[in-house]
């Protein structure tokens, strides 16, 4: 009876702190949508300038309506024009235009059509017509449809092919009953190049957003953040404390600048696609290549894959020891400093349309490289190396290292200095013991298994030198993009060493600010 | 003049062979259009029947204007029922319902709104009203467009805002000259209504496009790709007779297999959104959690840029000797056999919607991972190793293999047996001759410039082994995220041993099956 009462009670405490929560959610609402509609502004500006030119075009289109010697002359058909505007304006200049030509000729194409079919239905008797005109309907919409599957209509006229069905079933089915079909179909075309008009007069004049503009703009950003990531990366990888980083790995600050690259293949094709019906608004009489920035974007998502495999280095359950790693420490940032800092180069280079440097692939990294390699090959036994009498050194200092890492988190990782054998037999009794908490239990096991090898620590290190050195490789293919977007887009020639150095320096400064400040670039070990 | 003469006779060459060109090309166009027609539906012959579901639909919403005692009851307004199923039939159920039921409640919102505008504006002279309709318009065409930057309401709901603003518009604006406005309004939903039950009729009960199976299907794909492009690096890498690839990376059949896992972002989101719009079409009771899906989409594209990593390896400038390679083959070949047969078991397992079983981070996988670490620790001077003895043996070895690579290729690479200083003192050279045909040139200055660094060729090696242990450490969280799946969505219980059993043997068939012929899978060196 009393755990009865209990349990009640508790029900009841329950149901009132429930409805508490409830009313604080009610209560706080007001300010998180204010929040959320300031936010929504502040992070682009031009979504209020574009919805009060939304507002604006509406409010034109139904003076058409509202005026009456307007209303005069067009009459009751100027609802087109409203339904028109609501449709086809959009955020860009180029999407607009896309979606209001395709409107244009998606009309004009369905209204011959549709006349040609009302010219061979209109010899014939009632029944028939209606037969004929159920024909017809079927047989249009569905070769329109399977045209939409086409890749190249998908891309390009994909609501063109819908406005043009929708077109020609309305003038098809209600010449039927309708009789002066061609002073319908007329007045449409008509009030619908009105909307048309004025949308396009609002895109284009009124503080326009340009595709093309946002497509540059994002093309320099992506590599700007390659540079950042990768700085970052190096930088965490040589600190001198282990940080231990919880939660998702979405909140990874390195991994948030390299995401923007690795998803941006739908955006860049939209980008593109809209912008290759923008008109020209530079000096330049020539088609401009944006489809070579979607081949660029494809390039710099390919080497966005290896900055993700270096990220994933630092992730990584086995890991060189930081008295190892300390010893390529300033080679490494070296390497990864000129990566970023010709990544920034290349940023700036197409920031100002001008083609990028010849030497851009330059003495500085390849000196870098070249430290590096030295470094490296002076650490005998680490790798395939010549020297051989400074083995035990080496192998005395990693296992420094090791016991030096054994005693500091002696309770999560003993199993690193245990046999494979017993760590093995360790693994499977668990496993049978505990059946039920799979999920408990898993990343600890897969830790066991993989820390239990004792796998060369210094093999997640020639991992990581690997990478970057495929870095360097791949840095290439993205220099040849650049040049060739320089080529075919006719960016200003490239000039003097003096801009070059300057645009280096302050590249460099960039670099300089994006690092940590506890660690000096160049720190003394 | 000869020369003048001989240049107008080329020209005119030139024209009759552009001429031909432009025939040929407009012979053979029909056959081209055919093909291209055929292949549409060959690939997915569901596209037929959807064009033929739009052409039924489309004819069966004529009938209301073309049938006589339809038509009395309807009348002109059939128009919209028209419009609605050209622009709502979709080709999966979850899109045809997502849209159709956006404009439903848009419809009824904004006809809402427009009334309670219309009740003010009724009370107030002509030109008052006049003006008070068009401020009406303004704000809301403003409101309604901000709106749609909200990521939630963009998300789900961007259509029937976009039809909100219509219908509010046109019934707003169509009030100040019609009187009976709750006339037409009451018919337009009436039609509206009619339109989207012949869609939902169309595309719930004729031949059914699941958004969810394809999502689904989808993912159990992406994984056995996933397998395959694992399976098919490895066996490249380990190839006896190097294969010169020529051409664009986008045609190398490795490349195909993950670059469908790495583009998968954004057609997941749109499937798990139509998908959420779906009715139950199971058994059980709940409401199937697609958003996993889009989750462990994210996860999987995660491990696939690993395997863009280790794919990168096969095309890295420096590599380790074939000779050296070989000594890692069958441990290296074994891992990876596990690695992709454990894919494999979970593709399997989200097909048939069953929960995996326990042990699939399995002994095999451990075994596999040990055999790999005895052979790199067996294997002196290569890694951080604690056999010293065996060291000249080794370096003999890979001073054997390094001269061999040398005799094979030495017109091309002989630079890599050069010291660093020549090798940068040419490079400096060739630059300064030849600034102008930097594009040819460039290529192989990138490639002098890395692979004189005489860097261990046993780096890229490491970084191979590296990547398959940092494979089987992210397959953790792929098995995990396939467990997390499991349990929201209720798949069947994992039952006996003997069922992972059969299905590991199926698997390990199927695996068999992708290697190629000429590489046994644990072949004898």
């Amino acid at each position: 009876m009393a755990e009865d009462r209990n349990s009640h009670q508790g029900k009841q405490e329950q149901k009132i702190t429930m409805l508490d929560k409830f009313v604080m959610k009610m209560r706080s609402l007001p300010r998180e949508i204010c929040r959320t509609i300031w936010k929504i502004g502040h992070e682009d500006p031009r979504r209020v300038i574009h919805a009060l030119k939304v507002g604006l075009s509406l409010t034109l289109v139904s003076l058409l309506y509202l005026m009456e010697p307007l209303f005069e002359g067009i009459g009751q058909n100027a609802i087109w024009a409203v339904m028109t505007v609501v449709v086809v304006l959009e955020f860009t200049v180029g999407a607009t235009l896309c979606k209001g030509l395709n409107r244009g000729l998606g009309t004009i194409c369905a209204g011959s059509l549709a006349f040609f079919i009302e010219y061979i239905a209109n010899e014939t008797g009632l029944v028939f017509r209606a037969v004929f005109i159920g024909l017809a309907v079927f047989f249009i919409g569905t070769a329109a449809t399977y045209l939409r599957f086409f890749p190249k209509i998908k891309k390009n006229y994909d609501y063109g092919v819908v406005i043009f069905l929708l077109t020609f079933n309305l003038i098809t089915v209600s010449s039927y009953r309708v009789h002066n079909v061609l002073k319908v179909a007329h007045e449409r075309f008509y009030t619908i190049a009105i909307g048309v008009g004025i949308c396009l007069l609002m895109s284009f004049l009124v503080f326009p957003n340009w595709s093309g503009e946002e497509l540059h703009n994002s093309t320099v950003i992506k590599l700007e953040s390659l540079a950042r990531s990768i700085e970052a990366c190096i930088s965490e990888y040589f600190q001198d404390q282990e940080i231990v980083v919880e939660g998702r790995s979405s909140e990874d600050p390195i991994y948030k600048s390299y995401k923007a690259v690795l998803d941006s293949k739908s955006i860049d094709e939209t980008l593109a696609l809209h912008a290759s019906w923008e008109p020209r608004h530079s000096r330049h009489c020539y088609r401009y290549p944006w489809q070579q920035y979607v081949k660029f974007g494809a390039v710099l998502r390919h080497f966005g894959y290896t900055a993700v495999a270096l990220h994933g280095c630092l992730q990584s359950e086995i890991q060189t020891p930081r008295s190892v790693r300390a010893l390529f420490k300033n080679p490494c940032i070296r390497v990864a400093g000129e990566l970023s800092k010709v990544l920034m180069e290349l940023a700036d280079s197409i920031r100002h349309r001008r083609r990028c440097a010849p030497g851009l692939l330059s003495d500085n990294l390849h000196a870098a490289l070249q430290d590096l390699n030295n470094t490296i090959k002076s650490q005998p036994r680490l790798f395939l190396g010549s020297n051989s009498n400074q083995t035990t050194n080496m192998i005395a200092l990693a296992a420094a290292a090791a016991n030096q890492k054994h005693e500091k988190d002696s309770g999560v990782s003993l199993s690193s200095v245990k046999t494979d054998t017993s760590a093995l037999i360790e693994w499977k009794t668990r496993r049978v013991t505990d059946q039920s908490e799979r999920k408990v239990l898993r990343p600890t096991l897969s830790k066991l298994a993989i820390t239990s090898l004792e796998f060369s620590e210094a093999l997640p290190f020639a991992a990581f030198a690997s990478l970057l050195l495929e870095m360097v490789v791949r840095l290439d293919l993205v220099i040849e993009q650049v040049e060739e977007l320089g080529k075919v887009a006719h960016f200003k020639e490239f000039k003097s060493d003096i801009e070059i150095i300057i645009a280096r320096e302050k590249s460099q400064r960039e670099c300089r600010r994006e690092l940590p400040p506890n660690l000096p670039s160049q720190g003394i070990e």
